[in-house]
Formats: C-alpha cells, structure tokens, sequence
C-alpha cells in the first residue's frame, strides 16, 4: 500500500499552488460569480500549466496522465479555493476521441490550451428529467438533410458552449436514439439562461430547437447507440464532480481552521470549545474519508478494476459529506460567513446543486447500492 | 388536552389565507428579495388584518391576545409563502412599554398599523459575537449630553429602522453596560450594508457611531439594567425565529407534496416511489413536531409555566428541522428547484442564516441542555 | 389548545406512580429479563389499579375511557422502569369485541383484572414477513371439521398465551384469508421458543400446527376478510409500540441526568461539559417531540380525526427517536451503562426489537410517506 | 499510491480464510458468548498462523510486521465472524519490551504462539472514569516491600490474566504515578466479575487490592513515568478497537447482503427495492470509508507520519460507522436477526461496549478536533 502522491504528482500539484498563490484570485471569483460569468482568466491560466492536457493521450500532444494526477489537480486547485466546477469539459477528451468524426475531433482539439469553453452533452429534457423514455426531441431526414426538433433543459455551459452534442430520437423510428454535433451559431436555435441557486460561474440554459439543420456528418458516434454512449461516460462525470466537492470542502475547512484558531470570545479561541472540537472532529474524518475514497478510485481506475458503483457512490458519499464540511465551516465562521461574500457561503449554495446536477442523489444511492449486493449475488 | 385552534383563531387564520390568495404575492417577494428591498406592501397589508396588534394590549389598541394566536398567525403566513422574519418588530412591543420612557413609547406606538420598520437593538460587536466581555462601544457624559462612540456589526434592518436602541458601555465604569434609543437620522452614524446569503428582504448593516450625542433622556430603561433586559426578551426573539422557519418549512413541504404527485418520471409519479416517500415521511415528522413543539411553548408562555430552555430549544429544533425539510423539498423539486427562481431555493438560504441569527446554534443547544440537566439536580 | 391532562388524567397517573415507587421493581424486572418471564406480579399489580380496564367499555366493567388517558399511564409506567412492552394485550379488547363471537368474547373477558396472558395474533411466517402472498398456513374443511396446518414464527407471547388467533387461506381457494381462534392446547400444535435480542420477558415462538382439528365455531370475524381486519387494528398495536418506546426512553433519559450532575470527572460534574450538554438537548428535543406526537395522535383519534399515516408515523419516529435517547443514556452513563446489568442497556436492547417487530420501520416509512403525499393530490 | 497489498500480505490473508472456512467457527463463538468463556481454540489456532507474531520483532522470533499485515489480518478474521476484540494482547509486545525488565518480559514472551491470555493495563477506577486526578490507588514502601491498596473497575480480561500492570499513586507524593506488573496469584487480590452488554467472550472485573505485597523488582517501567507510558501506547489500542469494529462492520454486511438477495418479499428479493438499496448504498461506503483509513492510518504507522489525532480519529468513526452497518444490516435481516442467536445481533451488542471501552467517544472526539485544529495554528 501506498498512500503517497510520486514526485511528478507532487511537482504538478505543487506549480497549482504557486499559480492559485501568484494573485488574489478569490476577488476575481467573487466577481464572476456576482456577474454569472465563466472565469477564464484563470481556465486559461491553469491550461497554461497544461491542466488541460492531464488526460489528453501523448499522441494529440497532450499528457497522458492518470486519474490520479486529474485528482490531485482537482484536490490541490478546489483546496486553494478554486471554482473547479467550471473545469469539467477539460479531461473530457476520450468521449470525442473515441466517438467523434475526424472533422468533430478537429474541432475539439483546437481547444487545446485555450481554456475556452468547447463543448456539453445535451440530454435532459423538462419531461424527461434523468428518464429517457419520455425524450421528445427528434431528428427527422428530409432530402439528404437532417432536421432536429425540441427542448432540453438544464443545460450547463449552454449559453456559451460553441457546440453541443444533441441528444434525439429518431422521428421515423422512435426507439433510436442518437446523437448529433450542433454548431451552436446555427439558424433555429433559440438559448434561455436560467437563473442558479449555486455554480453561478457557469451558464446554464434552455434550448430550442427548431428545425435546425445538420448534415449526415454531424452525426455523433454511432446511430442508435446514444444510450450505450453515454452510460459509458457517466463514470467521469461523476468522479468530477465528486473531486470538486472534496476540494470545495477542504477549502471551507481549512478557511474555518484558521477562524477558529484565531477568533477569540469570551477570552479564548472559539477553536478551545468543545462542541466546536466536534465539528472540526467531523469535518477531518469527512476530508480523509472523501480522500481516500477519490484517490482509490482513481487508482482503480489505473488498474482497469473500477467496479460498477465506484463512481456513484463517489459521487453520492462526496456531495453530502462536502455538504456536511461546509454547513459546518459556515457555523464555524458563523456572522462572518453568512453575511459579506464569505466564499465559503458561495461554497454553501454551488454543492447544493450539485447533489442534483450530474445524476441525483437518487440515481447515485441506487447505482450504488444495486452494485453493492451485485457482488453477492 | 385539546390540539385545536379555536373559533376566533381559525378565523383569523382564515384572514390571512385570503389575504395571500388575494393576489400573486410569489412575484412581489422574489422581486423585493433580489433588489434586497423590504416587502413594505405586503406588511402594510397583513397590518390592515391587525397583525402587529396580536400581542400588542389593549389600553395601546392592541387586540392583547397570546402567543397561540401569534403562532398561528405566522404559521399561516409562513405556509402560504410570506417571508415571515421581515416581521420580528410587531409582535415586540412589550420590550419598549417595559423600559420605555413615555416618549419613547409614543415614538414607537405611531408605528402601529404601518408595516412600518421602526426599532431594533444593537449589540453584536466585530470582536464580540454573542459575548459580552469585549464590548468595545461606549457612551461619555460631558457637559450634560451624551457621547456615543463605537461599531456594531451584524445590525438586522438597520439600513432602514429610524430607531436603534444602541447597547453601550460606560467609559467611566466598563462594567456599566447600558441602552440608549438612538435616532438614527443624528449626525456622526455610519451605516454601511452588508450582503447575506439569504433573508436578503431585510436589510443588515455595520453601524459606526463616531461622537453621537444624545440626551440623558435618551437612556433606555435603568442604567446597568442591558444584560438583564436583554435576556429577559430573548425568549420571545427565540420564538419568532422558530416560528418563522416551521412556516418556511410547511411552503417548501407542500410546493414538494404536489410537485411529486404531478411529475411523472418513467411512467409513474416520483412520489410513488421509495425514495421520495421516504423523504415525505421524514419531513412529515419534522412537521408534526415543530408544530407541536411551538404550540405547546405557546400554551405555555399563555400559562406562566414558560421553561427556560424551552424557546431555546424551539429554535435549536425548529432551525435544523426546517433545514433537512427544505434540503427535502428541493431533492424532490430538483432541477426546477435549484434552477430558476423557486421560493423553495430562496427558502434555503434564508434558513441558513438563521442557525447563525438571533443566537448561534450553539448557543441555543447549551442552553437547552442546561435547562434539561437542571431539572434533574 | 390545552397541553395539560385533566384532574381524572393525574390521578391515574398518580395511581401508578406510587405503585411504581411502592417497591423495588428494577430488581424483579432483571430477574424476569434474565429468565426471560413474564413479569406476572407486575402486570397483576398495575390490573388491579385498572391498568386493562382503561379502553374496556364500561358495558363490560371497563372505564371506558380513551387513548389519551392510555397515553398518561403508559408514560408513567415506561418512565418509572416498567416493562410495558408485554401489555400490549390489556387495551386491544375492540378486536375481540368487534370480530368475536360470544363464547370466543366470553373466554377473552373472563381474563380482564387477572393481568394473564390471553391471546395474540398469528400471521407471519418464515417465507412471508409482512407480506401476505407467499402465506402456506390452510385450513380445510373435511368431515363437519376444519383442519389448520401451516408454520407461523416470530410469535409473541406465543408460548404461554391460551389462545391464539391464527391467519390460514381455504386450501380449497386460496385466494380466501380467513383468521380462527386456536385453543393452544389443543392436538397438533408445537411450540418451539426463540431467543430474543431484547423484549425478554414476553416469549416468541416458532408454532407448528399439524392438522389441527377446529370447529366452524371457531372461526374469526367473517370468512375471508382476515386481510381487512387485520388492517383496521394496526392502528393500535403500531400506537402502543411507540407508546412503550417513549416510555422507555423517559426513563433513560432521567437516569442519564441524574447521573450527569452527580459523577465528577476532573473535578466537576460531567454535565458541566459540552459535548454532554449537547446530549441533553438532543435527548429533550426528542422527548417532548415524541410526547407531544403521542397526545396528538390520542387526542385525533378521540375526535374521529385519526389520520392513515399517524399511528405509522408515530412507530416509525418514537422507535427512531427512543433509540438516539437510549444511545446517548448509554454514552452518558458509559461503563456503569455498559456493564453490571443498567436497566438502560436493557432498554438499548429491547429498542432495537421495536424497529423490527409490529411491522418495520420500512413499513413504517412508507405508510407515512404515502399518507403525507395523498392529503395533496 | 497503492491500494493493494502485496504478495506476502495476501498469501497471509488466504491463510485466515482457509482457517475461517475449515469448521463451523459460528457454533463455537455463539457458545463462548452464550457462556462468557475465552476462545481460546480459535485463539490458539490462529496463532498457529502466527497471528501475535505479527509485530513481534524478529529477534524474538516474530514476524516483524507492520501495522499494514495486522489490518489485513484483522479485517479477514473479522470479516469471517471472529470475534477479533479479544486479541488486542496479541500485537501489543512493544510495550512490555520497551518498558519491562529482563524478567517481566521473559514472563510475557513465554506466552507467544500460545493464544494464552498474559495481562493487561489498569488504570480506571470507579470514581476516576478516564480521569486521572481522582485516581485512588496506592502503592506504599514499607520495611524493604511494596504495598498495592485499592480498587480498579472495568478491567478487561482481568478474571482469567495471570499478570496485570497496575497504575497506582505513591503514598508518600501523590504526584508520583507508576505501574507495579503484578502476578494475579497473590494474597490480597480480590476479582469480582462485571456482566457485560457485550465483548461477552473476555471476561471484565472489579479488582480490589488489599496490601497486596510486591517486591521492588515488580516495578513496571520507570517509577513516575506512568502517564507518559500510557498515553504513548493509546495510539495502537485505540487502532485495534477501529479494526475490530471495521471487521465486524464487514462480516454484518456481508450476512445482509447474502439474504437481501435470496429472501423473496412479494414475489421478489427485498434486495431490489429502494429502500434496501439506500441501506447498502450506506453501508458500501461506511466499508470503503473504514477500510481506506484504517489502511492509511497503517501505512502513515510504518511510515512514521502517523499524526497525533489518527487513531483516535480512527476509533471515533469506525466505531460509529460499524455501528451504522450493523444496524443496517439487522434492519435488512429483520426477524431474523433479533431473535434466535444471529451472529448480526452479537455484532449489535459487541460494537455498542466499544464505543465505551478503550476510551469514550467523548475523548476520540476531542483528541480529534484538537488535532485537527492544532494544524492550523
């Protein structure tokens, strides 16, 4: 067993905090957060140091990393108070690598490095939610084009994104689902913000699609395989977020460490207090909980043994036990941090959606527990 | 035992219903609430009913009724969707016709039936939370008037009420602690507001007071008397907290109730599902028991039988058990809960910051424990 | 509203307080734990005072009286040690009444005052639980005789109760539930004895009935509507579990405070620290929580307004929250609480039975999640 | 990082299995248990295995292992039903070897391979609880001899040990305490068994010592230094509870997991409803959680970065966590966990005594927070 980051993992992590120390950074998010704007001073700042190349394969010049070192990126930026949530398209390269035609990946690999926002997956619709039985978006073939129609809802990063991976049915044939690559500067689509309780530096959106019109070649992987497709990335995108929460927590944790060492009433720290002993007690086994539970994860993930609930159950264990850190870290910190623009109150709101966004809770308590008692089948 | 309301109370209750049916309030308060204004039309309105004369007695025009009726009053409110903690002035009159002078009084009095922000009392200091010791704010007599010096923070309406009843030490004698009703129109105060994560349809502000003068006539009840004042009305300052989060809770309850029963997801409602059954059941029980528990407290204070931990223990309950209800509610509301602008979102953040208003929750559960262990010495 | 009990009410409940106080029944409780008895002389004692009288109609030389006088005597006994976990026969004489036929009443009746073991009804089996469709037990008629044959487990007081009132399905349609009054000493019938958890002084039994010859006299209730009258008397049997769950967990609770202000540790009263205090407010909470839930309930169900879920609802939290009171007892009294034979440890056993026994807490969870969503569809 | 264990470690582990698996182990443990007796075939059979050579160094014949092996061991041995709580002698040479003379540890090594049990540590005292100051215990010089006096409670495994290490106070300067290694044979030693919740199968006893006579040579360790001694060794005994806790945790889930998908309810296996799922989606990640710190905490050992509130973290949430699966999986073993003599409910019992003994709850938490904050100063 080993429990330690190597020395290349340490070096990265290390050139993280530099760039999170070099500037005060936390204005700047405040900013974009009040102005619901996505931070791309500091995406492209940390794409410098080649965040973005962390999982890229050699061959398209990235890095060819592990999850481990995605982990320890994600641990060491959230720690230093960054809005990793924003980050989530960045290690994302295998679904268009994988399924993408040589004109998609080109697309998509011109990103490399620009820290812009490039692409999202557009499956929810308002009567449809994490169900895809009652999907009514179509694509419709009409001559030698294709015509999508419909409504998707809740769609991060949409306002901006300049492209969209469209998910519909068949309308000849509904039992096919599939998938289509949308220029998003296209005739017929139609964006309409929505306002967020949390995650305010990243849009999301309302799209309609009115008869826009795609090539055949704008099709995405393989016709009718939209549901396999995206199953299969649905373990990436639940670590993901899993590692903003850890992250997000270990900042409000440390930040209520600090207070509570210093702050003085009634003669003595607060930090001196028992029932404040407790939080801090329930806050640390919380940290190295979600901790051992990511890199484990991650190493599994190495080792081609992640089992089938690993990244639910990360993500279903990580929301609620950041959650927990925060509500804490708030109390710790008490008028200071409900009042102001304490980030730690921003904290607060950003992983409340996430224990909606990205699966439920629900989908992840039953994925998780399903795959448990599958082994003792 | 009789857990009814009677005739009179249920038709006062029945005021208020139709008073929130009467008009789309939900628009009014989500505006209020985003420009941080205080929802004056909608105080106005519920004043007209005689809301802020429930407990105000008779001899002042009050109807002299108790804290049954006050209890179901904001019950009502609060289930209906009205930002209930914008209220806490009007039902505490007995604090000023205690220590008042006839002056005073009259000043407050004008209030009646106006909706009208008018008083609060400033204690909390930057160095001082909820201790008393480091009080840095003091009066000086000098040539027969009164010099107020110092900075309170943390000051709930104080951007808007005319009146602060200002805590202060003696700078001749700090272990003179005193109060003085402070018209805040008077040269030498600073207001500066501050931002709050949620509550936000109430103003909070640091107050600096730089040489205010005063008169000796200005002094809040008896010189020295200001712990002993204040502790003697925090039991109802409790309370309110304590009813306005079940209100909030009972709004976030039923928005989800009927929420589950309509969405159809894979065919079937969500709430025929375990999960979310589940989750009604537990804000079921939170329910019963904060209605019980408040009313119970009611009858009690109508019965001079009032326990000293028991408004304590009314927020401590009551603040958590909103809190898990409304996490609940947004759960089964989930992406229309945390998109867009539901009440139920703003309901979370105003719940939050109670647990750390009007008392942390620490301090509430050392005093509730204490009460419990004393009756057993 | 009225929280308080009526002069009768306090009498009662003075009654068996001195009983209680008259002497040292911990000791004889331990004994009949140990042995696994049924405490006789205690049930005698607190008959005498009328303790199975209290819903006996005065027709039948009972008081006549409601749930919520049952409530007060279950609260006193409960917080003064009594094990009323085996009363539970004494106040469901309506099913009996209601469903019985003269001579099955007759026999039943004959036990009132005697504080005897009666009778109890059977319907689980190994491979049913609580549900009804995999149910194996038959009766047949054959020759003018009815013959039972089945296997029924998990069956309180089954080893010492004269009677038990059996569930089976007409082997000739087994889509007919039928229930029969069973004189246990009849031919055919063993009994084999589980041991137990907790719950001690009432047996369980395994019951094997193997072509045991009835009469059509001995029939329950209507034919084929064993299902319905099942359900109608859950009501019951789920109230009185909360009933004796609270009762226990008063008594913990006083033991703990009593203990936290005498032990000193490190020179001052445990109940002086924190985190202890913390325990005490948890532990009050849930008290008065479950208290209150308690009268309500009694007080809806003497006014016909007793609704679907309550008595759910009432199981499902009074079992929960006893089981965090017995806990934190536990934790306060520590190795006094661990070791020797502390009747709380006691009580931490026979709680955990609770969630399993009279339906479980999923059963539990469900009927109150689906009563709370239907009053809004 | 490295989450697996190495070749040698699993060849280790597979040794524990074959022995777990080659006879009914169950039977003999529900009777010890039933009977309050020492394991010792079990014990002495593992030891064949060279169970307490693990951390034996290897010039005294051990394994020379770390703290990794032992947790492999540990959770296997557990995991398959061992009642792992009665080893906590087995790996604790180090203390003996570091403080005892020449002949103190020639007594206790005699042991090794034998699975006999050697000694133990007493410290508590009835009126000192984890205290210190109230300490009572003497030990008086007098004409060449020393004399022990007093009296010990809660003493693990004290009825059956031939040899416990007593801390006593000097007579003559209270402030000295220091450790007599005392042979349990001698005149003036009187045992009093204590009846136990659970850990049923070691024994717990009240100790008096009646000028019980000792020679200078029995002083354990160096005279004054008692404190110090103790508080160096909490980490590996606080560690070893955490184990226990998380193989018992492990065995439950494992029994409940097997059943959930067997036992059929309404016509399929209770393991595909949602509310049997959120048990194991709760218990996975209380498993994942325990067995990630554990192995951390093993690994920071060898490593020598072992921080100050580790192990007291580690038996604060293991035993809560255990706690959690344990109940869980009763829940999901419904009546067959809490009647007949389940090994689930033993579990039940055992995990409750732990929370207790070998420090509270109450301490963990403290010694965590502390820690926790202390990083931050």
């Amino acid at each position: 067993m080993d429990f330690s980051l190597n020395e290349d993992q340490e070096l990265m992590v290390e050139g993280y905090r530099q760039l999170m120390e070099s500037r005060n950074w936390e204005d700047y998010f405040r900013e974009c957060d009040t102005n619901s704007e996505y931070p791309i001073e500091w995406v492209e700042a940390i794409c410098e140091l080649g965040f973005d190349r962390i999982l890229l394969p050699e061959e398209h010049d990235g890095f060819g990393l592990d999850w481990t070192a995605l982990t320890a990126a994600y641990e060491e930026l959230g720690r230093m108070g960054g809005p990793t949530y924003v980050l989530y398209q960045l290690p994302g390269w295998s679904t268009v690598l994988r399924e993408g035609t040589e004109e998609q990946k080109e697309k998509i690999l011109s990103f490399v490095g620009t820290g812009q926002q490039m692409l999202n997956y557009a499956m929810t619709e308002p009567g449809a939610g994490s169900s895809w039985d009652e999907m009514a978006t179509t694509y419709t073939r009409r001559d030698g084009k294709v015509y999508l129609n419909g409504h998707k809802t809740f769609q991060t990063s949409a306002m901006h994104a300049p492209y969209m991976i469209v998910m519909a049915r068949n309308a000849d044939d509904m039992s096919v689902y599939s998938e289509w690559f949308v220029d998003m500067s296209k005739a017929g689509i139609t964006k309409e913000p929505l306002k967020k309780l949390g995650l305010k530096m990243d849009s999301c959106a309302e799209l309609y699609f009115d008869d826009v019109e795609l090539e055949e070649s704008d099709l995405f992987g393989t016709e009718g395989n939209a549901f396999m497709r995206g199953v299969q990335d649905f373990d990436l995108e639940r670590f993901l977020v899993a590692l903003t929460n850890y992250g997000t927590a270990y900042m409000a944790f440390e930040d209520a460490a600090k207070y509570a060492n210093q702050r003085v009433q009634g003669g003595e720290a607060i930090g001196r207090t028992q029932l404040i002993q407790l939080k801090f007690a329930e806050m640390k086994v919380a940290l190295v909980n979600m901790r051992n539970m990511l890199y484990e994860i991650a190493w599994k993930s190495g080792n081609g043994t992640l089992g089938r609930g690993d990244c639910s159950m990360a993500k279903y264990y990580c929301s609620h036990a950041s959650s927990e850190v925060v509500d804490h870290a708030l109390q710790v910190l008490a008028g200071i941090g409900v009042t102001g623009e304490h980030r730690v109150q921003r904290a607060y709101r950003d992983l409340r959606v996430d224990r909606v966004s990205g699966g439920t809770d629900e989908v992840m308590i039953l994925a998780t527990g399903r795959a448990a008692l599958r082994d003792y089948r």
